[in-house]
Protein backbone atom coordinates (compact mmCIF):
# COMPACT_ATOMS: atom_id res chain seq x y z
CA UNK A 1 0.00 0.00 0.00
CA UNK A 2 0.92 3.76 -1.34
CA UNK A 3 -0.49 6.97 -0.97
CA UNK A 4 -2.96 7.59 -4.37
CA UNK A 5 -0.30 8.55 -7.09
CA UNK A 6 -1.14 11.96 -6.98
CA UNK A 7 -0.28 12.68 -3.50
CA UNK A 8 3.15 10.36 -4.14
CA UNK A 9 3.38 12.92 -7.14
CA UNK A 10 2.90 16.17 -5.21
CA UNK A 11 5.18 14.45 -1.56
CA UNK A 12 7.67 13.92 -5.04
CA UNK A 13 7.77 17.53 -6.55
CA UNK A 14 8.02 19.25 -3.00
CA UNK A 15 10.78 16.78 -2.18
CA UNK A 16 13.28 18.18 -4.78
CA UNK A 17 12.79 21.66 -3.14
CA UNK A 18 16.20 22.60 -1.25
CA UNK A 19 16.12 21.91 2.62
CA UNK A 20 13.08 19.54 2.20
CA UNK A 21 13.68 16.14 3.22
CA UNK A 22 10.70 12.95 2.90
CA UNK A 23 8.89 13.53 6.03
CA UNK A 24 8.57 17.29 5.41
CA UNK A 25 7.25 16.91 2.13
CA UNK A 26 4.78 14.20 3.10
CA UNK A 27 3.65 17.12 5.85
CA UNK A 28 3.20 19.92 3.43
CA UNK A 29 1.72 17.33 0.73
CA UNK A 30 -1.38 16.64 3.48
CA UNK A 31 -1.25 19.76 4.64
CA UNK A 32 -2.24 20.55 1.08
CA UNK A 33 -4.54 17.71 0.93
CA UNK A 34 -6.40 18.44 3.96
CA UNK A 35 -6.82 22.28 3.06
CA UNK A 36 -9.58 24.03 0.96
CA UNK A 37 -8.94 24.28 -2.72
CA UNK A 38 -8.69 27.59 -3.01
CA UNK A 39 -5.87 27.83 -0.63
CA UNK A 40 -4.41 24.70 -2.25
CA UNK A 41 -4.45 26.35 -5.68
CA UNK A 42 -2.86 29.66 -4.88
CA UNK A 43 0.45 27.99 -4.29
CA UNK A 44 -0.24 26.69 -8.05
CA UNK A 45 -0.79 29.71 -9.00
CA UNK A 46 1.67 31.80 -7.50
CA UNK A 47 4.42 29.13 -9.01
CA UNK A 48 2.78 29.37 -12.19
CA UNK A 49 2.49 33.41 -12.46
CA UNK A 50 6.39 33.70 -10.84
CA UNK A 51 7.71 31.62 -13.93
CA UNK A 52 5.57 33.46 -16.82
CA UNK A 53 6.51 36.86 -15.30
CA UNK A 54 10.01 36.88 -13.48
CA UNK A 55 13.26 37.31 -15.97
CA UNK A 56 16.98 37.64 -15.16
CA UNK A 57 18.40 41.44 -16.12
CA UNK A 58 20.91 40.97 -19.22
CA UNK A 59 23.09 43.57 -17.49
CA UNK A 60 23.18 42.02 -13.74
CA UNK A 61 21.49 38.68 -13.53
CA UNK A 62 19.68 39.91 -11.25
CA UNK A 63 15.50 38.55 -11.51
CA UNK A 64 12.59 41.20 -11.76
CA UNK A 65 9.64 42.15 -13.88
CA UNK A 66 11.46 44.16 -15.98
CA UNK A 67 14.57 44.30 -18.50
CA UNK A 68 16.89 45.65 -17.44
CA UNK A 69 15.64 45.30 -13.71
CA UNK A 70 14.76 47.93 -11.05
CA UNK A 71 17.91 48.11 -9.79
CA UNK A 72 20.33 48.78 -12.49
CA UNK A 73 17.41 50.94 -14.31
CA UNK A 74 17.69 53.23 -10.98
CA UNK A 75 18.99 56.73 -11.39
CA UNK A 76 19.56 56.82 -7.89
CA UNK A 77 22.51 54.25 -7.18
CA UNK A 78 25.94 54.44 -8.25
CA UNK A 79 26.73 53.09 -10.94
CA UNK A 80 30.18 52.90 -10.58
CA UNK A 81 30.53 50.06 -7.81
CA UNK A 82 29.42 46.85 -8.35
CA UNK A 83 28.08 44.14 -5.47
CA UNK A 84 28.78 40.44 -6.73
CA UNK A 85 26.89 38.35 -4.51
CA UNK A 86 26.53 34.14 -5.00
CA UNK A 87 22.74 34.34 -4.89
CA UNK A 88 19.37 36.65 -5.22
CA UNK A 89 18.97 35.89 -1.66
CA UNK A 90 22.23 37.28 -0.90
CA UNK A 91 21.74 40.78 -3.24
CA UNK A 92 18.26 41.05 -0.67
CA UNK A 93 20.16 40.66 2.45
CA UNK A 94 22.15 43.61 1.20
CA UNK A 95 19.16 45.72 0.07
CA UNK A 96 17.48 44.58 3.39
CA UNK A 97 20.76 46.53 5.22
CA UNK A 98 20.39 49.34 3.27
CA UNK A 99 23.98 49.59 3.44
CA UNK A 100 24.54 50.08 0.03
CA UNK A 101 23.58 52.22 -2.84
CA UNK A 102 25.41 51.13 -6.15
CA UNK A 103 24.71 48.28 -8.56
CA UNK A 104 24.99 44.06 -8.36
CA UNK A 105 26.26 41.38 -9.92
CA UNK A 106 24.66 37.56 -9.30
CA UNK A 107 26.57 35.06 -10.00
CA UNK A 108 24.36 32.20 -9.54
CA UNK A 109 26.09 30.09 -7.53
CA UNK A 110 29.87 29.77 -6.14
CA UNK A 111 32.72 27.36 -7.57
CA UNK A 112 32.63 23.94 -6.03
CA UNK A 113 34.14 21.32 -7.38
CA UNK A 114 33.15 18.56 -5.31
CA UNK A 115 29.18 19.69 -7.09
CA UNK A 116 31.16 20.36 -10.39
CA UNK A 117 30.24 23.53 -10.27
CA UNK A 118 33.47 25.42 -12.16
CA UNK A 119 33.93 29.05 -12.92
CA UNK A 120 32.20 28.32 -16.41
CA UNK A 121 29.13 27.51 -14.42
CA UNK A 122 28.56 30.40 -13.10
CA UNK A 123 28.31 34.52 -14.41
CA UNK A 124 32.08 35.33 -14.32
CA UNK A 125 32.30 35.55 -17.72
CA UNK A 126 29.62 38.03 -17.99
CA UNK A 127 31.16 40.19 -14.78
CA UNK A 128 34.10 40.85 -16.31
CA UNK A 129 32.48 41.73 -20.07
CA UNK A 130 30.50 44.70 -18.29
CA UNK A 131 33.88 45.45 -16.16
CA UNK A 132 35.44 46.02 -19.70
CA UNK A 133 33.18 48.00 -21.37
CA UNK A 134 34.28 50.45 -18.88
CA UNK A 135 32.57 52.80 -16.43
CA UNK A 136 33.06 50.58 -13.19
CA UNK A 137 35.18 52.17 -10.59
CA UNK A 138 35.13 49.69 -7.77
CA UNK A 139 33.95 45.57 -8.09
CA UNK A 140 33.25 44.35 -4.33
CA UNK A 141 33.42 40.54 -4.08
CA UNK A 142 30.39 39.82 -1.41
CA UNK A 143 30.91 35.72 -2.07
CA UNK A 144 30.24 34.34 1.35
CA UNK A 145 33.06 33.92 4.07
CA UNK A 146 33.48 30.29 3.06
CA UNK A 147 36.16 27.88 1.39
CA UNK A 148 33.88 28.01 -1.99
CA UNK A 149 32.83 32.19 -1.51
CA UNK A 150 36.92 32.54 -0.99
CA UNK A 151 37.71 30.78 -4.12
CA UNK A 152 34.82 31.89 -6.01
CA UNK A 153 36.37 35.73 -5.14
CA UNK A 154 39.93 34.30 -6.38
CA UNK A 155 38.52 33.05 -9.77
CA UNK A 156 36.98 36.09 -10.31
CA UNK A 157 40.23 38.48 -9.05
CA UNK A 158 41.58 36.84 -11.82
CA UNK A 159 39.30 37.28 -14.31
CA UNK A 160 39.18 40.79 -13.84
CA UNK A 161 43.23 40.64 -13.95
CA UNK A 162 44.69 43.75 -15.72
CA UNK A 163 41.29 45.67 -15.43
CA UNK A 164 43.06 47.62 -13.21
CA UNK A 165 40.05 48.06 -11.00
CA UNK A 166 39.61 48.35 -7.24
CA UNK A 167 38.54 45.27 -6.18
CA UNK A 168 37.35 44.87 -2.56
CA UNK A 169 35.93 42.37 0.09
CA UNK A 170 33.39 42.99 3.08
CA UNK A 171 35.18 43.03 6.02
CA UNK A 172 34.97 39.68 8.17
CA UNK A 173 35.05 39.33 11.68
CA UNK A 174 32.49 39.14 14.71
CA UNK A 175 28.61 39.39 14.04
CA UNK A 176 26.95 41.49 15.87
CA UNK A 177 25.07 39.55 18.70
CA UNK A 178 27.64 37.49 18.34
CA UNK A 179 30.39 36.85 21.42
CA UNK A 180 33.70 35.49 21.41
CA UNK A 181 33.22 32.90 23.17
CA UNK A 182 30.99 30.87 20.25
CA UNK A 183 33.08 32.63 17.63
CA UNK A 184 35.31 30.10 15.66
CA UNK A 185 38.66 30.27 15.82
CA UNK A 186 38.65 31.47 11.69
CA UNK A 187 36.47 34.49 12.97
CA UNK A 188 38.43 35.67 15.82
CA UNK A 189 41.62 35.05 14.02
CA UNK A 190 39.82 37.71 11.11
CA UNK A 191 38.50 39.88 13.95
CA UNK A 192 41.82 40.24 15.27
CA UNK A 193 43.59 40.86 11.96
CA UNK A 194 40.69 43.53 10.88
CA UNK A 195 41.02 45.44 14.39
CA UNK A 196 39.79 48.73 14.27
CA UNK A 197 41.35 51.88 15.20
CA UNK A 198 38.56 52.79 18.40
CA UNK A 199 40.40 55.65 20.48
CA UNK A 200 38.72 59.09 20.62
CA UNK A 201 37.83 60.65 17.69
CA UNK A 202 37.89 57.29 15.70
CA UNK A 203 34.42 55.29 14.52
CA UNK B 1 13.13 47.41 -1.83
CA UNK B 2 11.81 44.45 -1.67
CA UNK B 3 11.21 40.90 -4.09
CA UNK B 4 9.17 41.42 -7.75
CA UNK B 5 5.94 41.07 -6.42
CA UNK B 6 5.12 37.48 -8.12
CA UNK B 7 7.94 35.90 -6.07
CA UNK B 8 7.11 37.81 -2.88
CA UNK B 9 3.60 36.20 -3.32
CA UNK B 10 5.07 32.73 -3.78
CA UNK B 11 7.03 33.30 -0.87
CA UNK B 12 4.12 34.10 1.04
CA UNK B 13 2.47 31.37 -0.17
CA UNK B 14 5.06 28.25 0.46
CA UNK B 15 5.27 29.88 3.92
CA UNK B 16 2.59 28.81 4.85
CA UNK B 17 2.90 25.14 4.66
CA UNK B 18 3.70 23.62 7.97
CA UNK B 19 7.25 24.06 9.79
CA UNK B 20 8.21 26.18 7.01
CA UNK B 21 9.56 30.02 7.96
CA UNK B 22 10.21 32.75 6.51
CA UNK B 23 13.79 32.06 5.13
CA UNK B 24 12.83 28.68 4.47
CA UNK B 25 10.22 29.63 2.11
CA UNK B 26 12.56 32.04 0.68
CA UNK B 27 15.10 29.50 0.00
CA UNK B 28 12.20 27.42 -1.76
CA UNK B 29 10.89 30.18 -4.14
CA UNK B 30 14.60 31.35 -5.00
CA UNK B 31 15.05 27.66 -5.98
CA UNK B 32 12.12 27.57 -8.18
CA UNK B 33 13.32 30.78 -9.78
CA UNK B 34 16.49 29.71 -10.95
CA UNK B 35 14.78 25.93 -12.03
CA UNK B 36 13.84 25.57 -15.62
CA UNK B 37 10.32 26.71 -16.48
CA UNK B 38 8.93 22.45 -16.44
CA UNK B 39 10.48 21.77 -13.53
CA UNK B 40 9.00 24.56 -11.48
CA UNK B 41 5.61 23.93 -13.27
CA UNK B 42 5.49 20.41 -12.48
CA UNK B 43 4.87 21.53 -8.92
CA UNK B 44 2.11 23.97 -9.88
CA UNK B 45 0.58 21.10 -11.58
CA UNK B 46 0.80 18.25 -8.84
CA UNK B 47 -0.67 20.59 -6.13
CA UNK B 48 -3.80 21.15 -8.64
CA UNK B 49 -4.52 17.34 -10.01
CA UNK B 50 -4.01 16.40 -6.42
CA UNK B 51 -6.71 18.61 -5.86
CA UNK B 52 -8.83 17.83 -8.36
CA UNK B 53 -8.84 13.83 -7.89
CA UNK B 54 -8.38 13.53 -4.28
CA UNK B 55 -11.46 12.68 -2.36
CA UNK B 56 -12.21 12.04 1.34
CA UNK B 57 -13.64 8.39 2.03
CA UNK B 58 -17.40 8.64 3.45
CA UNK B 59 -16.49 5.65 5.69
CA UNK B 60 -13.00 6.29 6.76
CA UNK B 61 -12.01 9.81 6.25
CA UNK B 62 -8.99 8.47 4.43
CA UNK B 63 -8.28 10.14 1.41
CA UNK B 64 -8.47 8.15 -1.36
CA UNK B 65 -9.26 8.65 -5.62
CA UNK B 66 -12.14 6.01 -5.09
CA UNK B 67 -15.40 6.40 -2.94
CA UNK B 68 -15.26 5.07 -0.71
CA UNK B 69 -11.50 4.61 -0.37
CA UNK B 70 -9.14 1.28 -1.36
CA UNK B 71 -8.76 0.39 2.12
CA UNK B 72 -12.58 0.46 3.04
CA UNK B 73 -13.04 -1.57 -0.21
CA UNK B 74 -10.42 -4.04 -0.17
CA UNK B 75 -12.14 -8.09 0.78
CA UNK B 76 -8.95 -8.69 2.12
CA UNK B 77 -9.05 -6.49 5.53
CA UNK B 78 -10.41 -7.05 8.98
CA UNK B 79 -13.44 -4.96 8.41
CA UNK B 80 -14.25 -5.70 12.44
CA UNK B 81 -11.12 -3.79 13.47
CA UNK B 82 -11.07 -0.16 13.06
CA UNK B 83 -7.87 1.65 14.20
CA UNK B 84 -8.18 5.30 14.92
CA UNK B 85 -5.71 7.76 13.85
CA UNK B 86 -5.13 11.36 14.12
CA UNK B 87 -4.15 12.32 10.69
CA UNK B 88 -3.71 10.10 7.10
CA UNK B 89 0.28 10.23 7.63
CA UNK B 90 -0.36 8.02 10.57
CA UNK B 91 -2.57 5.94 8.77
CA UNK B 92 -0.05 5.62 6.03
CA UNK B 93 2.91 4.62 8.81
CA UNK B 94 1.09 2.22 9.96
CA UNK B 95 0.07 0.58 6.85
CA UNK B 96 4.46 0.84 5.99
CA UNK B 97 4.76 -1.38 9.12
CA UNK B 98 2.21 -4.19 7.76
CA UNK B 99 1.31 -4.93 11.18
CA UNK B 100 -2.34 -4.44 10.94
CA UNK B 101 -4.62 -5.54 8.67
CA UNK B 102 -8.01 -3.70 9.60
CA UNK B 103 -9.82 -0.83 8.49
CA UNK B 104 -9.51 2.66 10.03
CA UNK B 105 -10.94 5.85 10.72
CA UNK B 106 -8.98 9.29 10.39
CA UNK B 107 -10.25 11.90 12.55
CA UNK B 108 -7.84 14.76 10.98
CA UNK B 109 -6.66 16.22 14.44
CA UNK B 110 -6.25 15.88 17.58
CA UNK B 111 -8.26 17.65 20.64
CA UNK B 112 -5.88 20.33 21.79
CA UNK B 113 -8.09 23.55 23.42
CA UNK B 114 -5.08 25.69 23.28
CA UNK B 115 -5.75 25.81 19.29
CA UNK B 116 -9.39 26.25 19.89
CA UNK B 117 -9.89 22.40 18.18
CA UNK B 118 -12.20 20.60 20.01
CA UNK B 119 -14.05 16.91 19.64
CA UNK B 120 -16.92 18.72 17.21
CA UNK B 121 -14.26 19.33 15.00
CA UNK B 122 -13.08 16.05 14.39
CA UNK B 123 -14.93 12.70 12.66
CA UNK B 124 -15.26 11.33 16.67
CA UNK B 125 -19.19 11.82 15.57
CA UNK B 126 -18.67 9.69 12.12
CA UNK B 127 -16.79 7.13 14.47
CA UNK B 128 -19.88 6.57 16.96
CA UNK B 129 -21.98 6.08 13.94
CA UNK B 130 -20.14 3.89 12.18
CA UNK B 131 -19.71 1.88 15.47
CA UNK B 132 -23.29 1.84 16.17
CA UNK B 133 -24.63 0.97 12.95
CA UNK B 134 -22.78 -2.80 13.59
CA UNK B 135 -20.31 -4.73 12.37
CA UNK B 136 -17.50 -3.40 14.55
CA UNK B 137 -15.68 -5.95 17.11
CA UNK B 138 -12.99 -3.83 18.36
CA UNK B 139 -11.75 -0.04 18.24
CA UNK B 140 -7.89 0.97 18.60
CA UNK B 141 -7.34 3.69 19.57
CA UNK B 142 -3.68 4.63 17.89
CA UNK B 143 -3.64 8.26 18.72
CA UNK B 144 -0.52 9.55 19.90
CA UNK B 145 1.16 9.13 23.43
CA UNK B 146 1.23 12.77 23.79
CA UNK B 147 -1.17 14.80 26.13
CA UNK B 148 -3.60 15.66 23.23
CA UNK B 149 -3.65 12.17 21.67
CA UNK B 150 -4.47 10.73 24.94
CA UNK B 151 -7.22 13.18 25.62
CA UNK B 152 -8.29 12.41 22.41
CA UNK B 153 -8.56 9.20 23.21
CA UNK B 154 -10.74 9.60 26.25
CA UNK B 155 -12.86 11.85 24.47
CA UNK B 156 -13.81 8.59 21.92
CA UNK B 157 -13.97 6.25 24.60
CA UNK B 158 -16.54 8.52 26.09
CA UNK B 159 -18.45 8.77 23.02
CA UNK B 160 -18.55 4.82 22.60
CA UNK B 161 -19.80 4.26 25.93
CA UNK B 162 -22.08 1.93 25.86
CA UNK B 163 -21.79 0.16 22.76
CA UNK B 164 -20.38 -2.48 24.57
CA UNK B 165 -17.36 -2.98 22.03
CA UNK B 166 -14.01 -3.70 22.90
CA UNK B 167 -11.75 -0.48 22.66
CA UNK B 168 -8.15 -0.97 23.15
CA UNK B 169 -4.56 1.60 22.69
CA UNK B 170 -1.58 0.32 21.03
CA UNK B 171 1.55 -0.44 23.67
CA UNK B 172 3.72 2.12 25.44
CA UNK B 173 7.23 1.55 25.98
CA UNK B 174 10.53 1.79 24.53
CA UNK B 175 11.08 2.27 21.05
CA UNK B 176 13.38 0.12 18.85
CA UNK B 177 17.08 1.28 18.73
CA UNK B 178 15.90 3.39 21.68
CA UNK B 179 18.25 3.18 25.09
CA UNK B 180 16.81 3.43 28.65
CA UNK B 181 19.22 5.95 29.09
CA UNK B 182 18.24 8.81 26.72
CA UNK B 183 14.39 7.22 27.04
CA UNK B 184 12.17 10.19 29.03
CA UNK B 185 10.94 9.39 32.99
CA UNK B 186 7.48 8.98 31.39
CA UNK B 187 8.37 6.34 28.33
CA UNK B 188 10.89 4.30 30.82
CA UNK B 189 7.30 4.47 33.34
CA UNK B 190 5.40 3.03 30.63
CA UNK B 191 7.50 0.47 29.88
CA UNK B 192 8.20 -0.46 33.30
CA UNK B 193 3.96 -0.80 33.98
CA UNK B 194 3.73 -2.66 30.63
CA UNK B 195 6.56 -4.93 31.01
CA UNK B 196 6.06 -8.18 29.23
CA UNK B 197 7.10 -12.14 30.14
CA UNK B 198 10.32 -12.88 28.96
CA UNK B 199 10.45 -16.46 30.57
CA UNK B 200 11.43 -19.86 28.66
CA UNK B 201 8.51 -20.12 26.43
CA UNK B 202 7.31 -16.46 26.15
CA UNK B 203 7.72 -14.03 22.99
Amino acid sequence: MAYPEPIRRLIDELGRLPGIGEKTAERMALWLVNHPKEDALRLATAVREMKETIRVCSVCCNVSLREPCELCENPKRDRELVCVVEEIRDLWAIERSDAYKGLYHVLHGRIAPLDGVGPNDLTIGRLAQRVKKGGVREVILATNPTVEGDATAHAIRQSLAGTGIRITRPARGLPVGGTMEYASRMTISDAMKGRQDFSDGAR
